[in-house]
């Protein structure tokens, strides 16, 4: 099989460190995707399943923009309804009627909703969700997830990074995942201190294996923190809607009192929404939280025409469906050459990893050499498929992986 | 005059409020409309200068999205560049080249600028400039202005606001605008630990007059934070590109150290951007901070358009042009009348208040018998004029003014 040539993407990226810090920021910056040199930094156009880079290669995608083209991109039904709105208003002096029919439509879509509420970023919702908390509760603490991730606000990133300071992580508490008794123990520790919990409906961690809730372990959560009068917030940012359309929490037997979504919600258009139970409806109107174009119509028509799209196919099946197939073809080819791949998650967007090599490096190497024959894998990330994804897509991956462990044999 | 019927509107806000708190929220919430029932609460479509309520008003509009709309509503050289760009892609997996070409524009465009980076909100980038702030001292206070806006994060609001903890303005000393000897007095008590000052260019607050720099302030601000290496950022989010292109600074002849523009930058497409002095880059590619749709093209297609358009047309002398023609008509028809109406900030980006009525009330009433006859003024905040606006539109509004200031007669 060829190898893709990245000269174009190089050339850009050489440009772009000149004028950008890094070049590419975030968690689009190459820096994760080692080895580095396997990877296109810059795209020239996407369609369903597929982007094309400045080179001209063509990729099947199993990022889906990092999750929210989950119907892939440039989908007919959202794309027509964003522009039909476009062609009225989208920016405006006074707010949208679309506003309040995507909020209709969420709150008869998802069980604990009530109301729902739309910002740009996810991380203007998981902050939003901690403002209503603690204005709920009179208390300032958080509990979060050791290694969970709720956007790159000071308090929400991990200690040590560049540019935070100690005080900024003064009220959050980190236990790790899936530890009931550290949650009880921490609750006991703080009673009468804690606004809220939050937490990703199952871990998903970069780097690192993906982990389901152990049997129960939502159930018991729950329980103790309606006890104790602590608000239980869902981020559902990576995971809404891919699981279970009513929100990840149904999938796994819950009811959270605050869901945080992004990404999927609208395939691309840039909204983030944050909906919640009845009681806590009052407190969410008096935190003040706004945003230069949170009110903008053209995104709240594509959430609203991504969602009844989502309903309409019922794409958690789909999904499921098709990373299943996905992940077993992989599954079974590792094993043609001797390695165990080890797969995490929803089977829609699953963690992968190579067992035979802790270091990850092997794991990179594989990921690198399907990259650069057209199948795009991050070896730090759980992967995305979208509804587009093809048995066509899956038998070209399937090739491009048998192919590229052969060219890993003996490193 | 007739004055409109809102019956639409106020039903679909009756709606609203059943599944979204305070039905409207943030800064488009109707609760500073006073008196709320001369205002609209949802709009159908905007064109130019002009939008159109779902009762089918419309309305000369002097608010333009609360800034966005520099260029006016759906201008074509704007929109032409985001169509053409949303048809290759917009989110994506991987960056897109309309990132490094707007960055390097704005390099080229804003002198203090050696590197630009791209966001959704204004807070974003705010945000990110403390951070940058701190990581680049080492140091942790922030000093800002009362009564300045910086976006809703919890340590840029007010204190007492709901949902705010103590904690969150640990470290943030605020001192009044235009006050050398209180900055100095900081700077002296907090030798050593202040990381940056954050200040608008000029003085903008709501429900007040707006307050141009003190002869020689910023010069004095400038040389002593540079002695003290602390870090000077300017929030140019509201009147960004409207006094100068190449930053607020310069029309007051300064030069910050980093500079966060949302608003008029992309004209009304979501995109927000902090552009800063080279010594800063290394620090500013270490912290890391990031969104799921901060890589967007056409958001970043629009706003290399606009930038281009504001720049052919010199949009700063059209809009002080535009603003200032606005204002003397009004202070003119006032002065007939028998008041006086204050105009402080820009021309282009006014604040004005009848100065007969300190309680505001009166001014109130007038900006919304305006508002029900077709021109829409808020009484809280600045308005903002746009280059699409023209002298039909003008006198359209001073015949709405007059025939509002005959209303309020005797009130």
């Amino acid at each position: 099989m060829n190898t893709f040539d990245y000269s174009q993407s190089q050339a850009w990226f050489a440009r772009a460190c000149k004028v950008i810090p890094g070049g590419i920021y975030g968690h689009f910056s190459p820096a994760p995707c080692v080895p580095v040199s396997a990877y296109p930094f810059f795209g020239a156009r996407a369609k369903g399943a597929h982007f094309w880079d400045v080179d001209g290669n063509e990729f099947i995608d199993y990022m889906c923009a990092y999750g929210p083209m989950i119907l892939g991109y440039a989908h007919p039904a959202v794309d027509e309804a964003y522009q039909e709105q476009m062609k009225l208003a989208d920016s405006n002096t006074i707010a949208s009627t679309k506003m309040v029919e995507l909020a209709e439509f969420m709150v008869d879509l998802i069980p604990i909703a009530d109301w729902a509420f739309f910002a740009k970023n996810g991380a203007d919702v998981t902050n939003y969700a901690t403002m209503i908390a603690r204005a709920a509760t009179g208390r300032k603490k958080i509990i979060a997830i050791k290694g969970g991730y709720h956007g790159t606000s000071p308090w929400m990133q991990a200690t040590g990074h560049h540019g935070l300071i100690e005080d900024d992580h003064a009220n959050v508490i980190r236990i790790p995942w899936n530890d009931f008794a550290a949650l009880e123990n921490v609750v006991n520790q703080y009673d009468g201190q804690i606004a809220g919990f939050i937490s990703s409906p199952y871990h998903h961690p970069v780097f690192a294996d993906n982990e389901f809730p152990a049997e129960g372990y939502w159930q018991k959560v729950e329980q103790l923190l309606r006890k104790k009068g602590i608000l239980l917030i869902v981020d559902d940012v990576r995971c809404g809607f891919r699981l279970d359309l009513g929100g990840s929490n149904e999938h796994f037997g819950f009811k959270p009192d605050l869901i945080a979504f992004c990404k999927a919600i609208g395939n691309g258009y840039p909204i983030s929404a944050l909906v919640g139970a009845g009681p806590l409806k009052s407190f969410a109107a008096k935190v003040f939280h706004t945003g230069s174009y949170w009110y903008s119509a053209g995104p709240m028509a594509a959430a609203l025409a991504c969602l009844k799209e989502l309903k309409r196919i019922n794409a958690p099946n789909v999904l499921r469906e098709n990373g299943t197939k996905l992940n077993d073809g992989l599954v079974r080819i590792a094993k043609s050459h001797g390695y165990t791949l080890k797969v995490t998650g929803d089977p829609g967007m699953a963690y992968y990893r190579l067992i035979e090599d802790e270091t990850l490096m092997l794991q990179q190497e594989w990921c690198g050499e399907c990259t650069r024959r057209g199948a795009y894998f991050t070896s730090h990330h759980n992967w995305f498929v979208s509804t587009a994804h093809s048995d066509e897509d899956f038998q070209r991956t399937w090739d491009i992986a048998d192919d590229a462990f052969k060219a890993i044999k003996g490193r």
